[in-house]
């Protein structure tokens, strides 16, 4: 059995829980928290909620500690800090820090012998891996990233930080008649307005100026002004009622050539019903690979890009070529 | 710059040729061929048309041979053999016989340090890393594999063999309800007659007794007799005019669950105008990989589930980090 820490509980931690009860050759040791344990009940029977305190001890008895905090300020520090008594992963995915993170968790992994996979998830992930794939089958070809329909967690938090609102929910919708061409294979340029467009379900407080609160979000710099975006006002009990999940998918699309004539479209798409549950899901299955590459001598900070797929599977190459080539 | 060698000079032969001349680290050092090499003109300028013999010296200048042979009698004997000289790689399709192939290949590759690269593709190949990266992210789920629509040159050939029957091309066809159904998350039972259909385009001698190829078409084990078949008589016009192409393509589904009400669906599809061009950028891709395995002192037999996505690009490791996570 692989021995799963959890790092962080919030949603994604919820998700990694779910995971590992998907899995017959993992357990989940301990649940570690900043905050007060006993402040915290988890979904799992006969499973500690421990004080990262005690992860500190470096004693903890895990194959894998799964790091589940924010890339802005927690990761950065975390996971270099834990590569240097554990294996680790996390899903850091601020792209332009990524050299960065992934020299400090590498130095730090090495310095004890151990594994620090980066960056995993879908996006980054297993979108990552898609991207690589093609471009390297159909190096004279172009790749395409669309999100959504799906709830941005970073977008939604953004309108909550305006004055007079108290909830929202923030959709991001890749626009039909942009993936219809790009799935046509015709690699068009398409400016960031023209391939997704935003919607946000609002919950004002009562008497709040909502022609003010719609137009500071249209025009919120980075996170709307490049986007044409949809406004509704709801009440509270209707956000709860149809907006309570967190649906999220996407495709990555790549079209290239090989010869004149010759056109190729290669789609992955994902449709999921929680982001959390499914990032929560490839963390898992990657964090076997963890446990496997140390367990033959492996050390160091890897990606997505660096594992073969079959380190992620429970089963074994035999029956991998017998009954999945 | 890779040196690749192609042993055979059919449509795969061609694709492979093809796909060289799209990455800038490889270069075309010889086809090699059974036949006159005399005979043979190939697209590549200055590039030398060989004999099987020379390529048995052991002594050819590649760093990896792409076998461009036929899964029945071709490569369970052309694979082993070159693996005891040269890195190699293949497309042996054979699923049944892929555990024999594997160990054969291994035994031969090892005992001359050189990596072998077998069942390499789309089908088995990428469709099959989709299979393992899906389960292994959703254990709790079910994989499903539509073909087409494209021309599947084993049924043509069928059909070619009817006497009476001058030319063929036969096309599979996903039921768009099945695939519906599947999309929609809802790991339908699926008989082989509810997933595809099969369209035949027959050009017939003069005077041939059209009912009985129908018929014997329809009702022909194995190929045609477990699904819904439907046959066009054409003149031989109409077939170079609009069945010249080799289209393929086809999706692989995997629908899973993380906990009670949570579904995931993950879609891997390719839409391809040429069948053997695309699986000759997917062997160029990893031959790619097979030079560099060996170059690291790996050896011994290898599937695409043994190889890390980042043996496959040209790109460095640092750049993908960068640019494609």
């Amino acid at each position: 059995m692989i021995k799963i820490g959890i790092l962080g509980y919030g949603n994604l931690g919820k998700g990694v829980e779910a995971a590992v009860k998907k899995n017959s050759d993992m357990t989940l040791t301990a649940v570690y928290t900043r905050r007060d344990p006993a402040s915290l009940t988890i979904q799992t029977e006969n499973v500690p909620v421990k004080s990262t305190a005690d992860l500190d001890t470096g004693k903890e008895d895990i194959d894998v500690l799964v790091i589940c905090g924010g890339s802005a300020t927690d990761l950065p520090e975390m996971t270099p800090r834990y590569a240097t008594m554990y294996n680790v992963i996390d899903s850091f995915d601020t792209h332009a820090k990524v050299p960065v993170h992934f020299a400090n968790v590498d130095k730090a992994a090495k310095s004890a012998n151990k594994i620090g996979i980066i960056s995993c998830g879908w996006d980054p992930g297993m979108f990552s891996i898609n991207r690589v794939y093609a471009s390297a089958v159909l190096p004279d070809g172009e790749a395409y990233t669309f999100w959504g329909k799906g709830v941005s967690q970073g977008h939604s938090d953004a309108v909550r930080r305006i004055e007079g609102v108290i909830d929202c929910r923030q959709y991001t919708i890749p626009v039909p008649a942009a993936l219809e061409r790009v799935r046509n294979g015709e690699n068009p340029e398409l400016t960031t307005r023209e391939k997704h467009t935003r919607e946000c379900f609002v919950v004002a407080e009562e008497g709040a100026d909502l022609a003010r609160i719609e137009n500071e979000i249209k025009t919120m710099p980075n996170y709307f002004s490049d986007y044409d975006t949809t406004v509704h006002f709801i009440d509270a009990e209707e956000m709860k009622l149809s907006h309570s999940g967190l649906p999220h998918g996407g495709s990555v699309l790549y079209a290239g050539t090989t010869s004149a004539d010759t056109r190729h479209v290669i789609e992955y798409r994902l449709t999921l019903d929680s982001n959390p549950e499914f990032t929560g899901s490839v963390l898992i299955a990657f964090a076997r690979a963890a446990a496997r590459l140390n367990a033959e001598g492996g050390s160091g900070a890897k990606t997505v890009f660096d594992i073969a797929p079959a380190y992620l599977s429970q089963t074994s190459g035999e029956e991998l070529r017998a009954h999945l080539l």
